[in-house]
């Protein structure tokens, strides 16, 4: 199936943390802790959607609770964290809210991705993801991890199926 | 009429945050807390243009009390936050001040700035604005959001007015 | 001999921290302490070398707890900071644990790395080095200090071997 | 005379911060502070200097606590903040340490240092300064404010005076 049409049929957006919405960087704290920067044009595709009925799900290995916090701000509830396999999380996920592979999307960066996008309609990743997912992407993102590569692909379904408009609703916060 | 000529007439600016002031990143802190990174040249003109006597407004809908005082400091007594709809707010500013949109400029980066980008003289934006922003802006600035966008347009319109020059008053702080 | 040939032999990875492992800035804390940024793609390099028993020994002029403590979390247990002389620990060290020069890779980015770049079998920098390394590293990493430099030249090292898979235990953190 | 005869004749560098040693950004902390980012290869090329009997001065308009605690940690102790009439300060300072202009350079990035910079012997300024700096300056590194320009303009003296050497002391710290 062509790939426009692919990305037409999407519902369900699956988004790795480190180096997806964030651009790979860690602030190393005095008490341990890393800080991650996220980023505001993201943030407002990701409100969006979900207002929008789209399902938004966050899979990743690390933890962060101020992570956490802030996709639980822009209406995430569902921040899968310090996850060993994303391929077989992710089945469980769709199975258990009886949603399609063929209708969603993962979006990731780096080696532990790839056996959950091998099993999306739409495997995607940011122009600077690592060579193995490179190559096996089906999209790559013209943009960088943090940089808005994830708004790219939000706002790229949401264009096709006619439903990307303003929405008073939704800041930029 | 002619793009410069219009530059040549604003007496008043008005700056989104996020994306203008900001390269669109937040460092997100344990506590819940967003940090901003902004740029001192941008921080130089605003002194410089207030001093002057242009009407210096900033509009967001964020919100972030160290931005607010931040800009404070730069001599911005109007900082609005939280804002959902940009282009009635800043209608009823304009009015309520007497100020005219025929000499007012604004620059935002997203969505949520196109409203208030139409009613204005000249809507400015950085040039890694989003693509909708890209698309209907009057002067897209050869500068990203954060990296001195901002003292890009102030500087444009002192030049053209002939009062960008340096006021030992006013520092890179 | 040939490079590739030689990065095929490689067993033991030495890294220097700022400039190789950051991007070379350093945040600075109003208490005096210096805050870095590390990247999670190096990150995910270092634990699959270090899981599949190369030696990897980090030696920096500079010290930090909080890096000390993020490398201990992947597994590094040789960091040696506030090293003066890096080539003659870099000796000591290598005597001490049997390991042959031969077999081992250095990557610096200053002046204070040449005499121990000088001493292994391939030395490698990022990208953008200081000068005087650039004209004497054998392998200059298209990648950047912090941006994945790191990984660039384990990831080499591991594919030539026939070692660089996924490992379910390792994940980007 | 020669731009590289002047660069040989120099034993003074002065320095902004702000755009110089930074890349102009400041990250605003909740407590009104703002961070600074700095550099560990300008930092490497300072303390060479000054081991090698430079002089090094700082002259800023801004003022930061952490700044000058890691030039002093650097070796940097004429460290001069709050200025407001940048070129008044220098001749007074180059007057009563008797340096002449004619050996000392500075390197600016904005308006307050332009009256400075055209008081020395050469004036330089990072690739990134604003117009108005640019079109004035004897030399343009080709390096950005906070990404090793100051250690490009400290390495091009150096050298042509044959004391561009490592030092087992120095450490990038």
């Amino acid at each position: 199936m062509n790939l426009l049409a692919t990305f037409a049929k999407i519902n369900t957006f699956v988004f790795d943390v480190d180096g997806v919405m964030t651009d790979g960087s860690i602030l190393i704290m005095p008490n341990g802790e890393y800080l991650r920067t996220l980023n505001i044009k993201d943030g407002y595709a990701i409100q969006l959607a979900i207002k929008n009925g789209y399902n938004v799900i966050v899979i990743t290995g690390s933890f962060s609770k101020p992570v956490e916090e802030r996709l639980a701000y822009l209406g995430v509830t569902q921040y899968h964290q310090r996850v060993k396999d994303k391929k077989t999380l992710l089945l469980q996920i769709l199975t258990a809210q009886n949603i399609n592979v063929s209708t969603t999307l993962f979006m990731g960066d780096d080696m532990p991705d790839i056996g959950a996008m091998q099993t999306v309609a739409i495997s995607c990743c940011p122009a600077d993801a690592v060579i193995d997912v490179l190559q096996m992407a089906n999209y790559i993102s013209p943009i960088n991890g943090g940089k808005g590569c994830v708004r790219d692909v939000i706002e790229k379904v949401m264009r096709l199926q006619g439903k990307w408009h303003d929405d008073a609703n939704v800041a930029s916060v």
